[in-house]
């Protein structure tokens, strides 16, 4: 027997900025003719917001002598799939996108994630940029590097971690935001502030009436801080081996809702809010989360304007889908649960938590 | 303007075992059931070689209580597309394969870079070992992470860099392998011996003849030093920035040859001894190579049995193709060329070389 050792011990460098601003493409236009990221760009796109920002920014950059092109699909969900995918590489390839080029992303959480995908596996690998233009989108798809696409029945099952160049946050996007894509994004906030910062839940309690306004300013304080908090996990835990499932907070009740109702009732947003009062109950029963704290929770989710209704769907169903998540391991299902406003429940090392199936029919019998 | 710095130097230990065996299959299962790699394992592979290896292989691990499914699909180079991808990607959700699973890539090539990149991307990357059951996937595929399908006019176009956890090359594999599948092995190892290793070369030059006639021992050190050459070459440059350029010779005129046959015509050894003979012949012309060490490669490379005839295929198509090569940067096509036998040429610290088209039409003409 002969064995050849492969050493293979790599170091990447994938350290990127974040920057949020009022104008942030203004920045991003300043800064591509300073130190270019590609030899030319593709700026990937759904079709709603090709009419709003995509031709525009197409527009501009190619005004600015920038070599570019874009490519859009279908908005929504459905659109995050195998096909979206091929089509996507090969019209790339078409328009002589090449390994030295630049992607792009420009929309919500789904444009980030499949255009992310694409940018990780052309040619293998190609450099890209991140223009979230959902509140969800730039607290949440905008650190951690999770790329993906849907299979036919279960959300972000093919994908790799890959990281952008650059993320340009601009809050004048929001203005024009529909109210649910800002609960949307709210909801992930609350989140990132129950699993470890009471501080700034107090803040997110005491100043929601201003953020839902979209006060310029109170809009980039609330988005920063809710990014460092992801970031701090992320960088801690990259690969979610253990302290970054806490992100999962709300998701795994919120993942089983959205796969039973096919992805249509529920904005994401609101799943994870109920995915979180039902987990908060959980948590609850566990002997953790207090009974006000949970209720603080839940009143916050619901200024937002997020509806904490209990879904109409057989219990049975939902334990039944919660063992085909992702997340589960020999279909043992894994809870990351509050043990109170900003700490995490951690056992013998591990956020990861099972829990007695009973005390999660229970929970969701009563969550509220 | 705020700026939030997402620091993420990641260290990742990506080394591996390359066990080279004449009965590799049987310390696998030894290991397996020491060490496991997976709570599960996922064989995935062709319908020829579900016939000729995989059913007997998936029986043994069972018996041997490993828990163990498998999947497989049309052979060929047409099957590495979107399309298996996904299949297989339904089919491992379906089985139930999850993130603590272990993919079993059992074939040559085709299946080596498609299970990989399903492996991959599978719930963001799970583990995966390779069996590679030609001599070409042996001494190439086994060796430098890479993964891909192809698009629909374009090879290798869509994947990523991704380790396996092992590799066993089991020798006995290639007693039934056909003749042209030990040309197409044997063409790149003469490659390896040539971009690298004089002495290498000379040994090839000796033993040809019991090489061919598979001599279990001649074979494990022919596929033991082209294995550490590769290795060498990949653990230097492991992301293609430069050295491992020199993996390309001969292929960039083979790739275009293969797309403008439709990878029909040539096997890919075939199209890769004809390739090294034209690049041979541009070095020459470029006047590095010298007459004799190209009749002395090329002489070698007919005694595999490979054809270098040259193809009748119109000359300005194939110019037209190598700028569309997936290595060319702004439409420049680079080629890796021979100084001598066993050193590549280098330009200004670079391995990629740009040469004038009538170079490249002058050696196409009269490339033997």
């Amino acid at each position: 027997m002969q064995i050849i050792k492969i050493f293979n011990e790599e170091v990447a460098d994938n350290s990127y900025d974040i920057i949020i601003d009022t104008s942030a493409l203004n920045i991003l236009l300043k800064e591509l003719k300073k130190t270019p990221f590609g030899n030319k760009y593709a700026i990937i796109t759904d079709d709603t917001i090709k009419q709003i920002h995509g031709e525009s920014l197409l527009n501009t950059m190619k005004k600015e002598g920038l070599d570019c092109v874009l490519l859009s699909f279908k908005s929504g969900e459905q659109s995050k799939n195998m096909q979206t995918f091929e089509y996507l590489h090969e019209n790339l390839l078409e328009k002589c996108i090449d390994r030295k080029s630049c992607i792009i992303a420009l929309g919500g959480g789904v444009v980030g994630d499949i255009a992310g995908f694409v940018a990780g596996t052309y040619m293998r690998g190609i450099n890209y940029i991140q223009i979230p233009t959902t509140l969800l989108a730039q607290v949440d798809s905008s650190i951690g590097g999770k790329t993906a696409i849907d299979l036919k029945n279960s959300k972000n099952m093919c994908g790799i971690f890959y990281q952008p160049k650059r993320v340009y946050i601009d809050v004048s996007l929001l203005k024009t935001l529909p109210k649910k894509e800002i609960i949307n994004g709210l909801v992930e906030i609350i989140k990132h502030a129950i699993i470890s910062d009471e501080d700034f839940f107090v803040f997110l309690e005491t100043n929601i009436k201003d953020i839902l306004s979209r006060e310029n300013n109170l809009l980039i304080r609330t988005i920063q801080k809710s990014c460092e908090i992801k970031a701090e996990i992320v960088m801690n835990d990259p690969h979610e081996e253990n302290l970054r499932r806490i992100l999962n907070y709300g998701h795994t009740i919120a993942h089983a809702l959205e796969t039973l109702t096919g992805y249509k009732k529920y904005t994401h947003g609101e799943a994870v809010a109920i995915g979180m009062a039902v987990e908060g109950r959980i948590s609850n029963l566990m002997g953790w989360l207090k009974e006000d704290e949970l209720s603080r929770q839940n009143k916050l989710l619901e200024k937002t304007g997020a509806n904490l209704t209990p879904p109409k769907i057989d219990i049975d169903l939902i334990i039944k889908e919660l063992s085909r998540d992702k997340k589960a391991i020999s279909g043992k299902v894994y809870f990351a649960l509050p043990e109170h406003i900003g700490v995490m429940k951690c056992i013998d090392g591990s956020y990861g938590i099972t829990v007695p199936v009973n005390i999660v029919r229970n929970a969701l019998r009563e969550f509220v």
